[in-house]
């Protein structure tokens, strides 16, 4: 990379200027007087739209069913399952007024919805022909963070929260389960990024569930996202809201219940594992527009041959034509992350040339004129689609640590950036004291993988293996 | 229409009760404990996606960006234009508290967002470059609402709001019917509702607005559902943000702007115009399921046969296989409104037919199975499309009146149900006449009928013509 663009804080030098600098320079976010809100831009949005498209897609490939409720919960509502208020009332928004009357119970702003849904259920199930529920609904959800920072810990929250119930426990679980690898494929297939998925630990979980699996992705600087969860929550919910069928043996018995969800963060993952010092870094696959196109000199009849195919192609793309200088287009194609950057310069024409430029890795592409560029053009994007993958995970991968003692582990926590993984007990008190020690937070517990040694805090009998590391 | 649903009233007997049991037996609302919100089911939702994706691609092709704005407006912020703020405060709902604190400022949940866009367009207005600015954001807002009914009136609201600023007066005027017709193309080809299109008076137009374009739909009983708006504001909101750009002359002046809306109330509309005693009845265009399947006997074969044809040429259907007997089938299906039921009997079968009935006519077709059963459902979905519009058309025009004298007028307000054209002064004081003498409020403005007459009530020169008509 020889270019470094000057507007753009280093990512080496400071990363979280560097992320700040990106998402306003690359015209994705903007502040209001809303105070920790976001305005997305539409150049932001899209690539939101994009995301909530495919995986609405694969929503429905598993018979998802999407729905809306509303968005307001009144106090008693929110307080019908002891854990669940206790986690989320101390960060709600309070609307206490109505037009000019002030209301008689008060109503917060959903921060999630499964009370929302009990109550519905409760009224539409009657029988276990009406089970499996699997319902989702895409909307906007607040939580009243003190510090925020866009689209990784906002006020307001764009996403997608998925409610079920089943008949059975074990299809719950399966439930459960499904919805994490729908995920995990989203985000490993289309945004790149690699994800080490596994449980929380109880102190970790989501207030109110049973049990929640957790998608971990590594960003550029070490630290953890927490990039989507799937709970399960047993009949906890149900039995609180006091939900019912009639069985195969027409006996009333209690449903079991899932909840899953992902949101606006994913914007900020997908900045922070494949961006550099010169802009955004979009994966193929996720780019609203795949191909910036900048005519230099006089071009016309090339271009319109190449926006002909590229049309016929379904290949979005823009032309900058604007009175810029070229060197001024190019580092802005690289600020805006178009995954392909086609220079169709009147000098290269008769060489009978235009030149590609991958956004990954800079890398320049002479095509030839007479050549298909559409299919050229489709080739490099699916090459750049599994490289930027790679190389993600190669740089994930080489953050991943290990420690067997105490001081290993803290010796880690101190000089190294990524995940630690130790042998562990589970117990809340070692958990804190890694926490208060190194700042470290547990990330998810390994389940496929056997316990070789005692909890590496307490050096009493480990229950599992798990990752611990700085979080987002 | 020989059958009569008995769980569904008459609505020649009682019309808001039919419209209550309607959406109720259609599964396409709930109610919960929120107040004046309704939960929107699966299958209400499924037709409110139809519709959001089909008019997200026409505004796409209008050159519509979308993006997302906070759904919270500061007190201050919404004070800023005079009439907007007179318009809206007094139906807000305001939030006060934010986890346990007390806000500095109170902030509603939007009602509208013109004071959020205002904001936003004067950070990034700098030069006649950055216009026009085409935005288009689909939310939730709120609206604090005594009196709901749902769909038509509800305190939460799924809608899309448009905001564009432009450089000339003359084109965001130009925005403003552009858009208007796009809906009106909408509704048209696809809702197959027709609407009487055209400016509202002073009285009744959008809070801050210097003239606002409605689209008037009138429902199965004569009365009117505002079914759409496009507004323009001139300059007033601009000018109170103090939004100014430099033009081609370099001086520094104030841009024009539009808003633009429709919401979930086109589902209410839908179902008044076209639904009958039988329940809901969908134009094909915008049903999620075009088809129902009943099969009858033992008819494994040809149903196979069907549904890969059917899945082939991508028409979404369904197979109703259960246990339930096929009178009772019928009558669910026609509650849900499926354009098509096909019955496959085995009798039948022997005859070498299958049987296609019209929801909205009930008509009974018998089709050979030897016949392209695809094809034949798409012609039939394309007659019924343009038949239920025509219907529906006919059965407006049927309760067009025209009154040119007022104690005509207050005879056709008392014994008619529609809406009566009249020759019109505009005046505040005639129109508030009218609203307590009889109850109609204003439609909208026949801009290209001439004026052939004095005010219909005060006798004075007459401005325009005009509908008057009772409102949902």
């Amino acid at each position: 990379m020889a270019i470094k663009n000057k507007d753009i804080t280093s990512r080496d030098v400071d990363f979280a200027k560097w992320y700040t600098d990106i998402v306003k320079k690359a015209d994705l976010v903007d502040y209001s007087s809303v105070k920790g809100s976001m305005i997305i831009r539409p150049y932001g949005y899209a690539i939101w739209e994009n995301m909530v498209s495919i995986l609405d897609k694969m929503f429905k490939s598993h018979g998802v069913l999407n729905m809306q409720m509303p968005m307001f919960i009144p106090e008693s509502l929110l307080n019908i399952e002891k854990e669940h208020v206790e986690g989320f009332a101390p960060e709600v928004a309070w609307v206490t007024q109505g037009g000019s009357e002030s209301l008689e119970e008060k109503m917060c702003v959903r921060p999630t919805s499964e009370v929302l849904f009990c109550e519905h259920f409760k009224k539409i199930i009657k029988s276990y022909r009406d089970l499996p529920l699997v319902y989702n609904q895409w909307c906007t959800i607040v939580r009243w963070e003190k510090t925020t920072r866009p689209f990784l810990r906002s006020r307001e929250i764009l996403w997608q929260e998925g409610h079920t119930m089943h008949a059975t426990e074990e299809e719950a679980k399966e439930r459960t389960l499904e919805m994490l690898h729908v995920y995990e494929d989203f985000q490993k297939n289309y945004l790149g990024i690699p994800v080490i998925i596994g449980p929380k630990t109880d102190q970790e979980k989501f207030a109110g569930a049973s049990k929640t699996y957790s998608l971990e992705a590594m960003m550029y600087d070490g630290v953890a996202l927490q990039n989507g969860t799937s709970h399960y929550f047993g009949n906890k919910f149900a039995s609180a809201f006091g939900i019912e069928f009639l069985n195969k043996d027409n006996k009333l018995v209690t449903p079991y219940q899932t909840s899953w969800g992902v949101t606006t963060r994913m914007l900020g993952a997908l900045i922070m594992v494949h961006s550099d010092d010169n802009g955004l870094v979009l994966p193929p696959k996720i780019a609203p527009t795949k191909v910036v196109i900048i005519p230099i000199g006089d071009v016309n009849e090339a271009l319109n041959n190449i926006t002909t195919s590229l049309k016929e192609n379904d290949i979005t793309y823009i032309v900058d034509d604007s009175d810029k200088s070229p060197g001024f287009k190019f580092a802005e194609s690289e600020v805006k992350g178009y995954p392909i950057r086609l220079e169709i310069g009147a000098r290269d024409l008769e060489k009978g040339i235009v030149t590609l430029v991958r956004r990954d890795t800079l890398e320049k592409i002479e095509v030839n004129i007479k050549d298909n560029i559409s299919a050229k053009i489709s080739e490099v994007m699916e090459t750049m689609q599994t490289d930027m993958y790679e190389k993600a995970r190669k740089r994930r991968d080489s953050m991943l640590y290990e420690a067997s003692t105490y001081e290993e582990f803290k010796s880690l926590a101190k000089n190294k950036n990524g995940f630690i993984k130790v042998n562990f007990c589970g117990s809340a008190n070692c958990e804190n004291k890694i926490k208060d020690d190194t700042g470290l937070k547990s990330r998810c517990i390994l389940e496929e993988e056997k316990v070789n040694n005692n909890c590496v805090v307490c050096n009493k009998k480990a229950k599992y293996r798990i990752f611990f590391g700085k979080q987002y």
